[in-house]
């Protein structure tokens, strides 16, 4: 253990802990200013920004960096624009702190109400994106919380000048030290950080499952993060199959293979099974999809391989889907229930009665009919950004935008009851 | 270790999983007459359930149970009818469950809105109190969450009966298997419970800080409760003197003394300690409460004894109250900071600013201007019950009801929308 490390984690949790203080007296004026400010220094320190990050992506290449994290890892024009965009965007949102929730009176003349408050210190830890940093910063300085950002050590020069400029702005525009970021790539950097509930109140990590059911079960701190994302499309008997396809072809290969609202498995009504099966099997095996498929799916479509009991519980985020022929939307639903993940499943039906069951016997956090399960992200749902996609069903599920990042507090206004 | 008691939680937890699924599909009408259906069966029952409750106290007497605590085992014709009138209370109560909370279109035509759903199975641990049994069984069935109940082993009999009377109904109503009750006094059974995160979604503990921290810290499933109750009440320089007096009386002593939101520290600006002091120490002497000043309080109470450190930071739930004189509100608020427990706490002022102030910057579940903490309390609130009190800001926090048993998931209505 290197005490150095202990004692920077602690003073960073400290500073952040003061700095809310700070940020929850301070006006929605400010902390959307500050956003604003952001914006700018950022598109100013745009060639500075490109340089360090070039020293990323060329430690990438030596250590061999898959090129979709490269990807992820570039900061061009368009993405530093794109974070300016999002800085601002986060500005323009109404502000979520001190909305008077409910107010009412009691029978005895008590005001009782509930008003919307930060939750207080946030630690987010989160891989290879920097765009990650700015991102997760703006939300929480809009809902006025202290921020600790643990990013990768691919990313770790970019995201530090990133932080640097975001909380540089910060202390210049009046909420000093609300952002602290973590410039060791060292992992115990993380172990020390969820070891401090008394200065940190939630932990929300961005990562692989085991990272985030590793943290649930070591953590002092409420940890708000995703399991697996095993997704399901359910296309029903009354399907319209021209629909499903395109559904089907987007949520698997369409928009991105390796994202946790991609579809796993897709379970087919036997009665048009025959009719759909070679269709999209074919769209998705030109693209290179491995199909796995239950018995019935392999006398339909000869080419599948056998799908064993682990396929069902598989998240693959890569070219491969499982498809399993059920007999009724029941099986389909107890399939839903016994293997999924409970974070994004669609049913494409013309039949309203199905979509409505679909919708309230599903158990997920987010339950579709007739769309892409890859819409499952905090933009896409309109609330502007997300810091991570919760698929608990406490506090906050699904993508969690600002009101995922507030509490509230009961305020009463009396005039001098007692109780018997 | 004892594999009996391991199955048998295992097998209700199993039950109780299985009983939501039916409940999650079984209308309003059906939950709320069950409710009523109880009310009555528990009336019929009256001399039985009494009968049973003598058994209780017996054991109480024989095994020299202080006094409060036989008063909360008792189940006289009272407290009996009050268990009835409480579940038809909770059944004429909104139905929590389908709300949608929020419905809007996203540009691409989506739908995308949130509607409340239950939890799924709520583990609750409690003491003494039989008709704890009652409420948040109420609460749960209303709510369509599935309930594993752990009473004390000073109200087993009691609990029991009730239990079985609830679980009958429940299961001749169409709910059945919905309210599971442990009925072995072994606390291992506590230990299996918080083993099974594939079967409870939340535990919540009503009892001791010690035991609650526990929990928290050994527990595989999220633990909702309350740590401390340390209250404090801030006597402003712009208070009513008169008023000031009533309501720490009141938060003291004239409710109950050993509940988590009556007042452990009394706070008071300096510019009315010499006109408020010796009047509020002596009523509370001639009370047989305990003062435990600061030096200045001592300085102006001479029978008041020394406060430590230590004082500051403890629930006493006792007949002792510390006190201390600030100097401005500014102190006041740092103590509160600094030594309290975020649960109640109050201002006393006739000042609009320093109330709103107080009001934003004390960051505890439930603030008050000029009330007595004691309020702090699910019925009181106007949530018609309780499953218990919140001192945390994640999901719920301050007295959770209906609405705390509840989390939401999205529902998303297309029409072919892809991803680009």
């Amino acid at each position: 253990m290197n005490e150095n490390i202990q004692n920077m984690i602690q003073s960073k949790a400290r500073k952040a802990k003061s700095a809310m203080r700070v940020l929850s007296r301070s006006s929605a004026d400010i902390r959307n200013n500050t956003l604003l400010v952001m914006a700018e220094n950022i598109l100013k320190s745009k060639k500075e920004i490109q340089e360090v990050n070039q020293t990323d992506l060329q430690n990438g290449e030596k250590t061999g960096l898959e090129k979709p994290l490269m990807q992820r890892l570039l900061l061009d024009d368009k993405k530093i624009d794109r974070m300016a965009d999002n800085l601002r965007q986060v500005a323009a949102l109404p502000d979520p702190i001190g909305e008077v929730i409910s107010m009412g009176e009691r029978p005895n003349g008590l005001k009782i109400g509930t008003v919307r408050v930060p939750i207080g210190v946030v630690g987010v830890i989160y891989e290879s994106r920097p765009d990650v940093t700015v991102e997760v910063s703006a939300l929480c300085i809009k809902s006025g919380n202290g921020v600790i950002l643990r990013g990768g050590s691919e990313a770790i020069h970019s995201n530090t000048i990133l932080a640097r400029i975001l909380s540089d702005t910060a202390a210049k525009e009046g909420v000093p030290e609300a952002i602290q970021f973590v410039d060791t790539i060292d992992r115990q950097a993380v172990y020390e950080l969820i070891r401090l509930p008394d200065y940190v109140d939630l932990v929300i990590p961005r990562g692989s499952n085991e990272f985030v059911q590793f943290l649930m079960k070591e953590s002092d701190i409420p940890v708000l993060g995703h399991a697996d994302g095993i997704c399901h499309i359910y296309v029903d008997e009354a399907a319209d199959l021209d629909m499903a396809n395109n559904l089907c072809m987007n949520a698997k290969v369409g928009y991105k293979v390796a994202v946790c609202n991609s579809v796993e498995t897709l379970l087919i009504h036997e009665a048009v099974a025959e009719d759909y099966l070679p269709k999209i099997c074919n769209n998705l095996q030109s693209e290179d999809v491995e199909i796995r498929g239950c018995e019935r799916t392999q006398q339909i479509v000869t080419s599948a391989k056998p799908a064993t009991e682990e396929d069902w519980k598989t998240e693959y985020l890569d070219y491969i889907l499982s498809i399993r022929v059920v007999d009724s939307m029941d099986t389909a639903i107890d399939h839903i229930e016994m293997y999924g993940s409970h974070h994004s499943d669609a049913i494409i039906t013309e039949s309203y009665s199905a979509s409505e069951r679909f919708l309230k016997e599903v158990d997920s956090a987010a339950v579709y009919v007739n769309a892409s399960t890859v819409f499952t992200d905090g933009y896409e749902f309109g609330l502007g950004a997300e810091v991570g996609i919760s698929t608990q069903k406490l506090h906050s599920r699904g993508p969690m935008g600002l009101e995922g990042l507030t509490s509230y507090k009961y305020i009463i206004y009396g005039d001098g009851q007692v109780r018997e």
